[in-house]
């Protein structure tokens, strides 16, 4: 019996999006489907109910944040994360190896795993794929994702290819180390960068191991929008039909909707709570700085169209006032905001889906957001 | 017809502590009660909902704070503070009298006024009576505050016969600028330290001008408890039966109780959410510092005997994780915790005056709390 069933309801005719479920042990969610991420077991400024108010069926979590502080045993002793943290819908870890590549220094990659140092306070710490497992199997996370190897972008074509392997290799070994499969389930990751060949051959060894579900990893590290959807459009249709497919670390408008098109389900990034924290909201039209001058007698909503708690009883003037006077509600304000934006175009893109529209959809969408403008950047 | 109205229900048999109700234009309140402090039109990272939901009838805001950042005329403009800041139950603002003259440099107090620098960016501001009515008037508050000097602690009798006699003349003047007296209730300020024959003097002046309130300043500004308590022992008995009475800036458990003890209603102070920024929270057995390390796997409630959102849900382990890793929803938890702490307290003394039974309640509590031990500090 695996933990993670997927379910595919129905395809977009303009695009073969996906609408499907995702059935977990701590409940089931639509796909597309956007997770919040709650990198130290809280996602940032937000309560649970808050989080489930926004009808999200799924957040995610980080391995290498929890296995530092407080550690995974505390976590275990108090029952698994889902109660540690008040939590009783699903949970997805990540496996920890972005972060080892992207918070430590001295990093030392061998075959058994990966020397280095906590970013916290310098201490040396080894991670491998069983150490992972363990970690994760001690949070008791809904889905689990494999340790694999987060190259650097970019990454000539000979490092891409060993480090595919390797990764593969780790895969093997997390599914070998995982022990709860039935309460958790494990995604295998596939990598290759940009390179057409090693997303092939990356895709058909992790396919092979057979897991719930598959993530593509390697993405969103800094290449243009352009490559990433391209490397979608060759990776997506390698993988299985039955499965749950995850675009790790993706949340700008703009991709949620790209991704949607590419035949992915499930999205994760810190956006929307990272840029809240400076004031930054989305809105249909593009974002909003709050601090502007241009903002302090607005008495309007931080969005119209925006049904959200900030949007329905605060003004754009009583949130750049918080911002100003660095108040913690200003930060609450907007991440529920921003959150809610995303939920509710991830609702949207479902509906599209529904109605065999989400290419007119995202056509509506990025004009009136400005990305069709000329000078529009990737934001 | 005035703002305000006081009815009392009845008085402790042990005590002479009064039970109370205070009617405002938005809403009432039982008393004795415990104000929230919103310095910045906010309480502390917290919602207006979730202040509710404690029931809190009324919350405490600064007009000092308010007429520097966002300025009283914005708030005017966006239809005054309880819309700008979404809260539709009652607000008191203090007068910018105590702030001028502890966060400011450069006093120069005169008749008119006092001069000083604005504690933000050093310019150069003036308030006085009249400055300080016609900002509480824009700010629409139910109950204002007239503008009083707050002498510093300790001061000379001949300083402090000064400063009453000045702030008597400042309290007429004061009610004479104030414009909104249907909506909004003016009420005195009985000064003179510890000087029994001052208090007598300013609660003399300030009462024969007839407000529909009346507070006690100048306590708890670094004296001694019993001197607070004798102050309020021959203050009250000065002040009349059938208007509120008001302790300004004391919010410890055992001043809540020795103050309702000696006749008073209405309290604020910012001790609760201040102390939870650190991670301190009351319990019924004293103080608890969360990020100690033996809470690492105390996987308990706060305080077992508490009912509020985070004493239900979340653990000790899992608030100090919160506090180690500097997560935003640990001040909220905390907050949360020390705010229901103080409105349940006061909702118990409410209780006790019912059942005649006060001082036995206050014996039980402070044994409870640690307050009877030899080495008790004032906490
Ligand atoms: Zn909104
Ligand atoms: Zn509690």
């Amino acid at each position: 019996m695996t933990a993670i069933r997927y379910e595919l309801l129905k395809k977009d005719k303009q695009t073969g999006a996906r609408l499907g479920i995702v059935h977990t042990p701590h409940g089931s969610f639509e796909t597309p489907t956007f997770m919040p991420v709650g990198t130290q077991a809280t996602v940032k400024t937000m309560s649970p109910e808050e989080i489930k108010g926004m009808d999200a069926g799924i957040i995610l979590s980080n391995t290498y944040h929890l296995w530092l502080r407080p550690g995974h045993d505390i976590i275990r002793e108090a029952g698994g994360l889902h109660k540690f943290m008040n939590w009783d819908r699903a949970i997805l870890t990540d496996s920890g190896g972005f972060q080892v590549f992207s918070l430590s220094d001295m990093r030392k990659i061998e075959e058994e795993g990966v020397h280095f140092r906590n970013h916290l306070n310098g201490d040396k710490l080894f991670l491998s794929p069983e150490k992972s497992m363990e970690i994760q199997n001690a949070l008791g996370s809904d889905i689990m994702m494999a340790f694999d190897e987060c190259p650097p972008y970019p990454a000539s074509h000979e490092y891409m290819k060993a480090s595919v392997e390797r990764t593969s290799r780790w895969a093997e070994r997390c599914m070998t180390a995982h022990t709860n499969t039935d309460q958790q389930g494990l995604f295998g990751i596939i990598q290759g960068g940009e390179y057409e060949d090693l997303r092939r051959q990356s895709a058909q060894d992790i396919i092979s191991l057979d897991f719930p579900g598959y993530a593509i990893g390697g993405l969103s590290v800094g290449e243009p929008k352009d490559v990433m959807n391209r490397v979608l459009e060759f990776t997506t249709p390698l993988m299985p039909d039955n499965k749950p497919r995850y675009l790790m670390g993706v949340g700008s408008p703009d991709s949620l909707i790209d991704g949607a098109i590419r035949g992915i389900d499930m999205f994760d990034c810190v956006l929307p709570t990272r840029i809240a924290r400076n004031g930054t909201m989305f809105t249909r039209k593009g974002r909003l700085v709050i601090k502007g001058a241009k903002f302090a007698r607005d008495f309007g909503p931080v969005d119209e169209t925006c049904d959200c708690y900030t949007c329905k009883n605060y003004s754009r003037a009583y949130l750049r006032h918080l911002f100003k006077a660095d108040e913690t509600f200003g930060l609450r304000l907007a991440s529920t905001h921003n959150l809610h934006f995303l939920m509710n175009l991830m609702k949207e893109v479902r509906q599209a889906i529904r109605e065999d529209r989400l290419l007119d959809f995202k056509e509506e969408f990025f004009e009136e957001y400005g990305y069709n403008k000329p000078n529009a950047k990737n934001f």
